[in-house]
C-alpha cells in the first residue's frame, strides 16, 4: 500500500521533527494537506523561510537573536558578574521563563557524550575562555541536563575553569516539584536526600 | 520573556498541528531553526507546496488521489461489490494497511456531531447514493469511530441506505489486541461480552 506522492514526501520530511515517527508524521502529513487552508500553509511556509534566514546566534552568548543586538549581553539590567553555561539556545529560554535567574548566558552548542565520542570540539569553550578573561563574570552556574552527558560536561567544565578564580555551582538535583516520592526513581531518591536543606 | 520573532512565528504556526501544544511546538521550532540544513527545510517546504498543489480527492469514492486516476477506483482487481464506508481520507489508508481489505472505499469527509450540532449536510451522500443506485455493490461496512459521533453516523447511514437492497455491517467492537483486560474500560468489555464468538 501506497501513499499519494506528496503525502509520503510530506511524512518523510516531517519525521526529521524530534520525537515524530511514521504515524506522527502521517497524522500531521493528512493534517496539513487536507485540513489547513492555504493562508495557513502560507504562514507556516514564511515562518520555515524566516526563521533560517533572520534568526542568527550571538557570537559572544551563543543565544538566538533575531535583530542586530542580542536581546541578553545587551540587557543592562542583567547581572554582570554571574553568568549560566548552558547546553543549548533553547535552555536560554527554559531558564529565562522561570524568572529567577538574570544574568548572563553562555551556550556550549552541545553537551560531551563519552559514549558516542562527541568530544569537546563542539562546545564554543574558545568565546567562554575570552569572557572570562575579562575579569567580569565571579560566579558560573552550570544549567545542565542531569545525565550522563551533563555530567561528564560538568566534570570537564570544572577542570577548564579551574584557572580563573570562580565560584562554581550546578543547578540541584532532586525531586521534581509535584511529584509523588512512590513514583520517584531510586538515583533521583539518593541525590535529594543527599541534597537535603535544613527546613 | 519574548523568542525571538521568527520562533515566535513558527511556533504559532505549528501549533495549528493536531495534539501540538505551545510546549511540542517549542521544541519543533528550535528543531527547524537551529538543527536543520538549508537543504532539509527546503525538502519540507517543498513537500508543503506539493501536498497542497497536487492532492486532490476523488470525487467518487473521495479517497486522496495525486495523479489522473483514483488508486482505488480504478483497481479492477478490488471487488466491485463490497464498500467500506470511512470518515477521513486517512482512514481510508489505515484499513489499507490491514492488508484485509480489497473492496471499494466511500469517504464521508466527516461524522455526524449531534453535541456540537455538525449534520448531513457535510456527508458525502449524494455521490454515495450515485454509487449504490448503480447496483453493483452489495456489502457495505461501516468503518467508523466507536464514538458517539461514529455511532449517530452509523445509524443515520443504516437509515438512509434503508432503501437498498444492502447487506450491512459494522467493526466490530471488542478487546484491543495486545491489551490486558485490566486496562480494557467497562463499556469496552460489555461489547467484547455482548459480540463474544464461539471459540
Amino acid at each position: 500500500m501506497k501513499y499519494p506522492l506528496p503525502i509520503e514526501k510530506l511524512m518523510r520530511a516531517l519525521q526529521r521533527l524530534p520525537g515524530v515517527g511514521r504515524r506522527t508524521a502521517e497524522r500531521y502529513a493528512f493534517d496539513l494537506a487536507l485540513d489547513w487552508e492555504k493562508e495557513e500553509l502560507d504562514l507556516l511556509q514564511g515562518a520555515l523561510s524566516d526563521a533560517k534566514e533572520h534568526l542568527t546566534t550571538c557570537p559572544i552568548c551563543g543565544a538566538l537573536k533575531d535583530g542586530q543586538e542580542c536581546f541578553f549581553c545587551q540587557d543592562t539590567r542583567r547581572r554582570k558578574d554571574l553568568l549560566a553555561i548552558v547546553a543549548t539556545a533553547r535552555e536560554v529560554f527554559a531558564l529565562e521563563a522561570t524568572g529567577e535567574y538574570r544574568g548572563q548566558y553562555h551556550v556550549l552548542g552541545s553537551l560531551l557524550s563519552p559514549l558516542d565520542g562527541r568530544g569537546d570540539e563542539r562546545l564554543r569553550m574558545a568565546p567562554l575562555f575570552s569572557r572570562l578573561q575579562k575579569g567580569e563574570i565571579k560566579e558560573v552556574v552550570f544549567a545542565l541536563d542531569s545525565t550522563l552527558e551533563g555530567d561528564a560536561t560538568a566534570l570537564f567544565l570544572k577542570e577548564q575553569l579551574e584557572p580563573f578564580s570562580l565560584s562554581i555551582s550546578r543547578l540541584a538535583f532532586g525531586i521534581p516539584v509535584g511529584s509523588s516520592l512512590e513514583y520517584v526513581d531510586g538515583g533521583t531518591l539518593a541525590r535529594a536526600f543527599l541534597g537535603r536543606a535544613t527546613f
